[in-house]
């Protein structure tokens, strides 16, 4: 057994990250271990994999929307179908990593926030508008945000980011990654308890 | 609760099936259900959504040749990885109908040891002298079974099943029904466990 931290990779537009998002962190404490988590385009991952958006592929789109609220049902977690679905997470995305070069505890606040606003009210977290409210209601300071949001240091940041996915072998969201052994998806849960209780089976 | 059968659509090359073949007839009978299985081929379903087989795909290939095995480890079933995966499974579902027309427990049976010749003992599945074997072990007539592969009449009856798996809405395998609740994948055990338990969720 370690205390390695637990990789966490995701894209805010991603229903199986959000359910992911609610049950990592307490999962990983009940074994000693953190978090890190890693916002990142899906969109920049799938050009290197070819894959389309899962609601985009005829059949598995239905079902998918389906199994996304079956799933968030399942491990009691509060969804409702986004109304803008897929949406763009570059602003919420470099938010975060500005927010986290800050101060960490508000950025995974600020998360956690963003994912239940898009996927529990409905808001469109793809408007750096609603980015920034998000953010002030954590207690960051609004307009520097704003403004940081355009600049070429946030936007290479989020981009090296992607980079990182990629090198580590994600293909999909969520990614979680735990003594470089790779879970892809929400449904790895169970897997992923077993593999902390175990030290790896 | 009611006692409808369960149908389980399937391709003998999906390692995910295998796994859902180990398990879904225990699971039904202990919420005294009976479970309906439809091989079908994979590929012809993947010509209507555009899919391509999992390990063909960048990154993703890899994870999942590791997620086959752990996949098996978690659930407590033999795995070894196919030294020739994918493979055609025309013969061996054919062989499946033919036999099930003539005794469902024998079909049941073959299917089994089908899948297990594969992913436990690396046999190749596709060569009709094989599938033959494996049937005649079952006891099955060897050499009517090995007239009838080439029939049309039994070419047609595969056709009709992956006609059938489509207009279910399947994409992908394993696929299960279950009162007309679709799911698809190994991982949606305990989903299916639960909706069983309850009647749904």
């Amino acid at each position: 057994m370690n205390n390695n931290p637990i990789e966490f990779w995701f894209d805010f537009t991603s229903p199986y990250s959000y359910l992911m998002a609610e049950k990592i962190d307490d999962l990983a404490a009940k074994h000693g271990r953190k978090v890190k988590w890693h916002p990142v385009l899906l969109g920049a991952v799938f050009k290197t994999t070819g894959a389309v958006p899962l609601t985009q592929v005829p059949l598995k789109g239905e079902y998918a929307v389906r199994d996304f609220a079956r799933s968030a049902r399942y491990l009691d977690v509060p969804y409702r179908q986004p109304s803008k679905f897929p949406l763009a997470t570059l602003a919420v995305s470099r938010a975060y990593y500005w927010l986290h070069d800050r101060d960490c505890t508000m950025a995974r606040n600020f998360a956690r926030a963003a994912f239940r606003a898009y996927f529990a009210e409905d808001r469109d977290i793809s408007d750096p508008t609603v980015v920034v409210q998000l953010a002030a209601a954590q207690g960051a300071n609004a307009e520097e945000l704003a403004a940081a949001l355009g600049t070429q240091e946030l936007k290479d940041r989020l981009k090296r980011e992607c980079d990182a996915a990629l090198a580590r072998g994600m293909f999909g969201a969520p990614y979680v990654i735990i003594d470089d052994e790779p879970f892809w998806g929400a449904d790895r849960l169970p897997q992923i308890e077993k593999w902390l209780e175990t030290g790896g089976f």
